[in-house]
């Protein structure tokens, strides 16, 4: 495998053979180990000495059943620390298959050039994208696989991420089509376009690809894999994951009292009941839209759906929970129509909908719309392709805005918005949220699946719970698996151990396994602590300790210095 | 003497005796002690649990010569750590005679309520101020004066702190009419806005004010010490600093090339010659204006001017060397009457100038103006007042508005803007900017003065010449005395520690002197260090490494290993 080295200074891409210390890794524990190497840790986010990392994980292009993740890194702008984010589609596997373990994109070029990275083959090359400027996500992807071909990937940044706003998020196309599969978080859309990259163009490796080195047990492991995905209850063909995507949770989340409403002031919101996965695959349904469809090649679980509007013509693709919670009921929204229409805004101009859902619902508290107030918020969020001062605001985040305008009920941890899941009553959600290196982020260890064996609203067992789904997502993360895909991988964690011999020759066991994961975190951690993170900023914002949540009025109770030792035992 | 603790929930203001932790300490040293003992360090600092004080310093009430500043305090929703600013005019001593060690101001009212403290003898009350809601500080001053009397001292936020703008300043009144000495630095109007609290009136004390333990010690060394101003070369009738102020220095900072010129991006100015005092001065007195005024009862130095227009009428008081380096050489501005009216639209907003002209020169980088268009840039200052989008970014800090607008060239430390010397040319200044707990700031050890013994460009001995300087200027903050009032302080201590000694009947040596002001540091790093600010954040801006300044093509290269070796000898 090799390592692509892009300096933006000097227009060049350079492959070099991967060094030792990369080898074994790949994904989120690649980035650790990078950040940690090679990046002053004080350094400025959006500076030349920040770097870009884009890699698959460990699976990538070994066609592993939801196994082709892209991973994305750097030194987040938004929380100072650590940042990978993962993104679907078609970018990880096919990096995976032209045998590229990274592309570290480094330096920056003269302010305001802007470049494309093309990868055909051996070949990378810097090309002038100068006229690409000023385009969102949707027009910059067409109009790459229009010149490069429709079977290309393209990863690229809106208006967002050229104007660094620090919500700014990188889009990767997928199968059929798909403009809009997000590395969401931490405003790496940013560091992409302070390097002035306004996209990469993979074009669909030829040939066979991938030489796994011990062919027989990837292939064994991996169809045992995907058949365990298909058999399981949620994931198969009649399983709500499957049927309704991610949106499949909107009443279950509704029911427990920890769904957003109108800036995290409620767990209930009385529209719930039109935001629900049920709803939304009707409606679909009914417009002639597409359910059940999937991001990445080889995928059994095909969770995607593409809204359509009444006229059955497309809104977007794919609409979520955390984006129906952050854009919906966080913004006291009960129509899809209408949240469908925000996403696709906020996908075009590279803006990450969690970040931007809750810097809304703050602006939206210092009163520059109306909850419930569809037109006004979207006459607002127009604004940032628009490049005014409010619109570089709004694309800013939560924080960001919070601050401006004076307004202490800021739902966001390290700097970043939280997801779709009010802590005070998804406590072990707090923990992660508070804890995590990469900040307030569901898929950095989601307490809402356990919430059967942890009850939500206890103080105790959240710490122990939140460090388990940690060390997992951190797994998930560094091997390009989504996190649907956790199931199995936990049923029966040597199938993973063994689908990486298979790709790689090695005689990893469950516990090296674990020791990896681990690693992952701890270098994290390191990073951040390197960074000037300190306690201190692993924190759940005041106001959630002192307000009580509707309707269990409960308020985030976990003593500070339970936080100060989720990883005691890591 | 006694503490009065004012809870704006409960709408209550409380007199209760000095606790024994707080009885030796005054001005800077209190406050840094009360943060520690009072506030959680990781609070949020626009939050009920945080607390601003006003306080003075040991010398306050004791009439002895510039020794009356009143200092405020509060963890800075700025710099995320400790803050204590302080101003001249007439409430330091006033609440000295009074017998007031401090006055505390606690928790929150109900959002959107304003009221103003009422400190009249031995009684302090609370009463509603809605009616004051809005206006600037002017106004709010000229009114309450009108109401309780000319000579009462008015202590007042304007539009910038009720908006809780982070860049927000505090407003005192001063000797005749003055209406804008200002604790400036550090969001300080900000904390005061979000306590719900629109001005303090103290009512000037009648009858003999403070009983100094020994009225005969007190009275001999505040008379040498009185003499020994009016002797200094600088500070006597003839002295630069009496005769043109602060601003004295403008042509020497711009010789030495650290005049900060068009957001920090060259160290000298064609346009200085214009900004200096000896222009400034000539120009007030062939105007009708007012040059050598003082601001404290008693001051000896009187450095104070009245800037006036053609026609004679008062622009603004006090126009000083840092607004006119941040707001005039660093806007690119030429001409003293647009700085004068820039100025006092920021005292009027109550509004830092340092913070307000720095977070200008980043939003002209940004393109929002140009460098020396006094017209454009007014037309930006003016929305603070009108509250728009726009108005709350600029208000916020130059920090924010380098995020928002994606421009990494931010003359800051610890989140605050720096003064009016580049630390690449001046690097003494850099090492303070760095290391102070107080970020960026001139007050907190000022090396220019010391150019002499040590060369500003050189990186040895700076480090060093921060040390001492930084714990004077603890000493200073601490008693009440004026920056200018360093030089007989330098020379003979002992005189210090007897002034002390006469009003409270103490037997401190030249040693506990020492010790208690280094106290003063390690309190306010201790502070720091739970809030989580780290060695990481006691940082120089990335760029002022990289990027040479003209005309000695200096960056800042002092290592931060020595940075961070700063405080090994406190």
């Amino acid at each position: 495998m090799r390592l692509i080295r892009v300096n933006m200074q000097q227009g060049k891409a350079l492959s070099e053979p991967v060094p030792p210390v990369y080898e074994k890794l790949g994904g989120r524990a690649l980035i650790a180990k990078l950040l940690l190497e090679e990046i002053p840790p004080a350094s400025d986010a959006l500076g030349p000495n920040n770097k870009l990392i884009f890699c698959p994980g460990l699976l990538g292009g070994a066609s592993v059943a939801a196994g082709g993740r892209l991973s994305v890194g750097g030194k987040s702008p938004l929380t100072g620390g650590v940042k990978e984010a993962n993104a679907g589609g078609t970018a990880g596997d096919a990096l995976g298959k032209l045998g590229i373990k990274a592309v570290v994109v480094e330096n920056q070029p003269e302010a305001g050039r802007f470049y494309l990275l093309h990868i055909h083959g051996e070949i990378a090359d810097l090309l002038p994208a100068d006229d690409l400027r000023g385009f969102g996500t949707y027009a910059v992807s067409e109009k790459l696989q229009e010149r490069f071909g429709k079977s290309s990937t393209i990863i690229s940044i809106g208006q967002a991420g050229e104007q660094l706003l620090l919500g700014a998020c990188i889009a990767c196309t997928g199968e059929a089509d798909q403009r809009s599969n997000l590395a969401a978080r931490g405003g790496l859309g940013a560091v992409m376009g302070s390097k002035g990259l306004k996209a990469v163009v993979i074009e669909k490796p030829t040939g066979g690809g991938m030489q796994p080195a011990n062919k027989e047990l990837l292939r064994s492991t991996a169809q045992a894999f995907a058949q365990k995905l298909i058999n399981d209850p949620k994931l198969g063909t009649q399983g709500t994951q499957h049927l309704y995507g991610t949106a499949s949770i909107v009443g279950a989340v509704n029911e427990i009292g920890s769904l957003p409403t109108r800036n995290f002031s409620t767990g209930n919101f009385e529209g719930a009941g039109d935001l629900r996965g049920e709803h939304m695959r009707e409606t679909i349904l009914a417009r002639g839209g597409k359910v059940g469809t999937r991001c990445m090649p080889g995928c059994t679980i095909a969770c995607r759906n593409l809204y359509v509007d009444e006229k059955g013509k497309a809104i977007v693709g794919t609409l979520q929970y955390e984006t129906i919670s952050l854009m919906g009921s966080n913004l006291g929204l009960a129509n899809l129509d209408d949240v469908a229409l925000l996403n696709y805004m906020c996908n075009d101009f590279g803006l990450d909908t969690i970040e931007t859902g809750a810097a809304l619902g703050v602006l939206i508290e210092a009163g520059l719309a109306s909850f419930g107030d569809a037109k006004g918020i979207t006459a607002l969020l127009r604004q940032v392709g628009e490049g005014t001062p409010l619109g570089k605001l709004i694309g800013s985040g939560a924080v960001t805005c919070g601050k401006v305008f004076g307004i202490r009920h800021v739902p966001a941890a390290l700097g970043q918005a939280m997801p779709g899941y009010d802590p005070r009553s998804l406590k072990g959600n707090g923990v992660t949220y508070a804890t995590s290196p990469q900040g307030a982020d569901h898929t950095a260890g989601n307490a809402f699946g356990a919430r059967a064996q942890v009850n939500p609203l206890a103080t105790e067992g959240q710490k122990e719970l939140s460090l388990k789904l940690q060390i997992i997502a951190a797994m998930l993360d560094s091997t390009g698996l989504c996190l649907f895909a956790r199931p199995p991988v936990i049923a029966e964690p040597q199938l993973m151990a063994n689908m990486i011999n298979g790709i790689y020759g090695w005689n990893w066991t469950v516990e090296d396994l674990d020791h990896f994961y681990r690693d992952v975190l701890r270098n994290e951690l390191e990073f951040n602590r390197r960074a000037g993170i300190t306690q201190a900023d692993y924190r759940i914002p005041e106001y959630m300790r002192e307000e009580p949540l509707a309707p269990h009025q409960a308020t985030f109770d976990i003593p500070d210095a339970v936080l100060d030792s989720v990883f005691d035992t890591l």
